[in-house]
């Protein structure tokens, strides 16, 4: 457990307890003002914040004085916190009285393994909930200024992740590789040539557009317009470490932003 | 246009515009809580609001008192305003010198008819910015406490749309069909014995469960868990008239929320 020195110190006493809750929270893509106004309410409200690695400091600005976070951070295919452990951290602390906020990085309820700690709170009867969040799928192609889904060219969309807990993961390839289909790939860098050579081996255009937005809503975020042929060249060339979403299907729209700034807006 | 009388008046003087703008902007599912900080501050700094049928009263309250709003609302396969004349009149105040927020109900990049505003507004060389929202899918699964994507069960998750231009939408329904798929259908009340039809000729288990989130958010929701084969009948029972997002392939998982209200909570 970490108590930053900037929200708490060892002095603090002890939070009063009540009963104990867990709220599964998103904290969205990383702009604190991509958060609902009822996931910052419930970070306000919260004893306990179980965060990913994911979530960023000015996120974790929102908790409240009171709050203890701890980070639990996990990163595809390298070192993690072991889920079991993550859960009985959660159990132990929502027992113990504490309002928990389980805060995960854009919406718990895609690739958030948001099940696995949904059982092991009902397996111990503590009252739980969900607060959705801006998912990064939303949050990217917001940034190039696409939409999911348009009339006449794609009326689904799939989120999909590069990989599984069997390795890279297997996907309905022969319906991907048709025109027109839009998919937002989680966590695919690291598969992006595996991707990509299924796609091409199931009759996909090479000059298929690919998108990938790493950082989005950061003021980091980066952006990168290739195509299905060249993916893996130039996602390489352009060594994103941070998180990235990649979209098949889609290129950017240049969007206007200069003159739009409400950040410095307060709110009504 | 219409002044609504409890935010303007006639006598209200015009406001000083500057230089014109747009703001797509997600008023999400429908509880003016699951609205963004920063969509929020857009409709509070906002100058004309162009609004959608399905934004909710309550989020509508969150407009400056400057702010002159206009309903342009469109109903599935019923009357509506055409799509023209809705690009029009968000040109025309960008034009004028408005900071217009385009206000539509979810997440505007998902099923929002977005792309043919931004082209009309880029046509008219004038500044332009998206922010998302939360997806009637994203509200829906929260409510039922599951999640989108489950390890082990499924790797991606579709959102597909019921109808569109060419009436019922068609998909592909051989791997929907598949044990394990999951999809977010919008819009799909009216097709819903179309989409039974096609998936259980394509091999689907009559047994897999649906479940329908009408309201989703509002104090008003309702869900209906039932079954592919059932669909039709218990759809038709429960005289859902209010927006509704149907999950195939997901039941709900009981949620335990009595003990959880940060409704009252002051944001920090």
């Amino acid at each position: 457990m970490k108590r930053p020195g900037n929200k708490t110190n060892a002095d603090t006493p002890p939070p009063s307890y009540g009963v104990g809750s867990v709220t599964f929270v998103g904290a969205g893509p990383g702009d604190p003002e991509l958060l609902t106004l009822k996931a910052a309410n419930a970070l306000a409200a919260s004893d306990i914040v179980i965060h990913d690695r994911l979530v960023s400091d000015e996120v974790l600005e929102l908790t409240g004085a009171q709050a203890v976070l701890i980070n639990v951070g996990k990163k595809g295919f390298g070192p993690s916190a072991h889920q079991d452990d993550i859960n009985a951290l959660i159990v132990e602390h929502a027992i113990a009285g504490a309002r928990v906020v389980r805060l995960k990085g854009g919406d718990p309820t895609v690739f958030g393994r948001l099940d696995e700690e949904i059982e092991a709170v009902k397996a111990a009867d503590i009252s739980w909930s969900v607060i959705p969040g801006i998912t990064a799928a939303s949050a990217s192609v917001a940034a190039i200024g696409q939409s999911l889904t348009k009339r006449g060219r794609n009326a689904s969309v799939r989120l999909l992740t590069g990989h599984d807990m069997k390795g890279f993961a297997d996907h309905d390839w022969v319906a991907l590789a048709r025109p027109g289909e839009v998919a937002a790939i989680y966590m695919g860098k690291k598969s992006a040539r595996f991707i990509q050579g299924r796609l091409i081996m199931h009759g996909a255009d090479r000059a298929t557009p690919v998108t990938v937005v790493e950082n989005a809503s950061r003021p980091d975020q980066r952006i990168l317009a290739t195509t299905l042929d060249a993916l893996p060249v130039d996602l390489g060339a352009a060594g994103f470490d941070g998180p990235a979403l990649m979209f098949y299907g889609l290129a950017p729209r240049a969007v206007r932003t200069t003159l739009i700034d409400f950040s410095q807006q307060e709110l009504a």
